[in-house]
């Protein structure tokens, strides 16, 4: 066996099949020597394992279940979750994740929980000192990456500067580009807008992306940005507290929400067209969160990707697919070192 | 004379002359006892009392010019310019609003310089701490107020419960909704979810809508609410730190361009329809915040509107129709009065 992903079932706001289904999807598309370790109930893994469906049973073999005693759900406290239900799926995953067992863990769970999980149990990247949550995002030109997109609600201005270097590492190794530009998500665009905090990461990234030298930037440092330019499509890593980050990229969802139901509203003064409802279909596709393949729990030396709570059967297969090409290209080992370069 | 406006010309990033031009459509929908008082440099104020243009002429008899010798830029820091420029048409508009000599005061400059310029010469409402940027967006159903979008980038949990009694009176005395509803900008919905502080803004929320007895609620606390729920259509006033509520104000700005940019090229694909074009165009304009009628600067005991530096004629023209409303429908002192008795 080559390659095994880790996926916990349970915990999302989806049911277990969904994701179970996803699963299914990916094994279909992937070679033979990929694995799948699936955490889940006692009652679900024997229900799902011993599903009649053709496409199921194909892979019965390439799937391993792992029966927990325990859910984490999604009202629970992260902390005293993580503490107290040691036998549930999402830490028995984490736990394969630290042990070598699996190459990355993927759960639709409690946020909290699977952060606070995660940073207890897989060890951090040297040099870092808070995990934080990257998410793509697509823009005008090209893809985005967004930390902390709500990994942490309170950040230093160290703690922003080390996003912002887990983004770059992101970008040079997983999207592959060189000098990415950093931005800095803020109320204006001006070096003092903002709280001290931002002035003082404005500060810091204008300072390193001036100094290192010799050779070529590491970086372009662009500056502040607003929300409303934040889509132009030059920017390749957007750098922000979790708090501000998880508001905008939520606040992205609920307006493109409100757009289309308004788009849907105009066209249907019409008559109906069914060129442009497969327009506005494939519109709601591009900007549905639950259809985005997860946000990379980034800052730790393990392979975590966290899905929508509601996340879809295609978004689940999304994260999955995506995961096995971080594991192939060695995006870990390679952004640990990209990072010990700095 | 009944109502006096004043227009701060300068200062905003559109000319003077598309400011001018907003005061003159306006002059022309409201009553002859409705005059302008317009705020500019000795310049401006020359050229643009010299119009020849039929429809300025018809009207100058209601405006009358405030030659200043300073103007405050968009680059100014706020204080500095606030303490130096005494000169300024921003600041001899907030001296004659302070003074009684205008009604309502707008400008489409300094945002900062506004705000400082206002907190240090206009009283505040009593029980008000720290006056807050006030925006009226719409959602699926009716619209909503949003407060602090950008007033202060920090905020505690007490300057954050007076914004929401801002919202409150707003919607209760402009948008005369009997018992609003508000909810908290967070993270999550759980109580639990955000800093320190939104968990304190929760809590004194929660307590102070249960406790207006005896007589029907004052408010209903909806709990905190995230991006993506915003504009479901349930919510009368969201209340949110000013760094939170402008990156939230400027990401629907820049999500709203950027599905629009999509939504023309998704449509641009088949034959040009012109139906589509002017639907697609109605969308923009609906969704553009420089056709937005401004901020009002809550808090404080004096009418004082911030308009978007990029402001459009259009946008600037309903303003000033808006801020008239206000002026007309006595909002200040019924403001002030619905305050003191909670």
């Amino acid at each position: 066996v080559s390659l095994r992903i880790g996926i916990d079932l349970m915990g999302g706001d989806s049911p277990p099949s969904f994701l179970f289904e996803a699963v299914i999807l990916a094994a279909g598309q992937t070679a033979t020597d990929v694995r799948f370790d699936l955490f889940a109930s006692d009652e679900w893994c024997k229900s799902l394992a011993t599903s009649h469906h053709p496409s199921t049973k194909e892979c019965l073999a390439r799937l391993e279940f792992h029966p927990c005693k325990e859910v984490i759900s999604m009202g629970d406290a992260p902390l005293l979750a993580v503490r107290r239900k040691k036998n549930s799926s999402l830490l028995m995953g984490l736990r394969a994740l630290k042990n070598n067992l699996i190459d990355a863990f993927i759960s639709a769970g409690n946020t909290g929980a699977l952060l606070a999980g995660a940073s207890l149990l897989v060890p951090k990247i040297p040099g870092i000192l808070r995990p934080a949550l990257l998410a793509v995002l697509p823009t005008k030109k090209r893809p985005m990456a967004i930390v902390d997109v709500g990994g942490n609600v309170t950040a230093t201005a160290l703690h922003m500067v080390q996003f912002a270097l887990l983004g770059l590492a992101y970008c040079s190794v997983a999207l592959q580009r060189s000098q990415p530009s950093i931005a800095l998500l803020n109320v204006g665009i001006e070096s003092k807008k903002g709280t001290r905090t931002h002035q003082d990461v404005y500060n810091l990234l204008q300072t390193l992306s001036a100094s290192s030298s010799p050779g070529p930037e590491l970086f372009r440092f662009l500056g502040n940005v607003e929300g409303r330019n934040v889509f132009d499509g030059h920017i390749d890593v957007l750098v922000t507290d979790g708090f501000a980050g998880n508001v905008f990229l939520k606040t992205v969802e609920g307006t493109a929400s409100f757009m289309l139901d308004l788009f849907e509203s105009y066209f249907q003064k019409g008559p109906a067209e069914p060129k442009h409802i497969s327009n506005i279909d494939a519109l709601k596709r591009e900007f549905s969160y639950t259809e985005y393949p997860g946000a990379l729990l980034a800052g730790i030396d393990g392979l975590v990707v966290k899905c929508h709570g509601e996340a879809s059967t295609r978004s689940i297969y999304h994260a999955i697919m995506n995961a096995i090409t971080l594991v192939e290209s060695q995006f870990i080992p390679k952004a640990k070192e990209w990072l010990c370069q700095r």
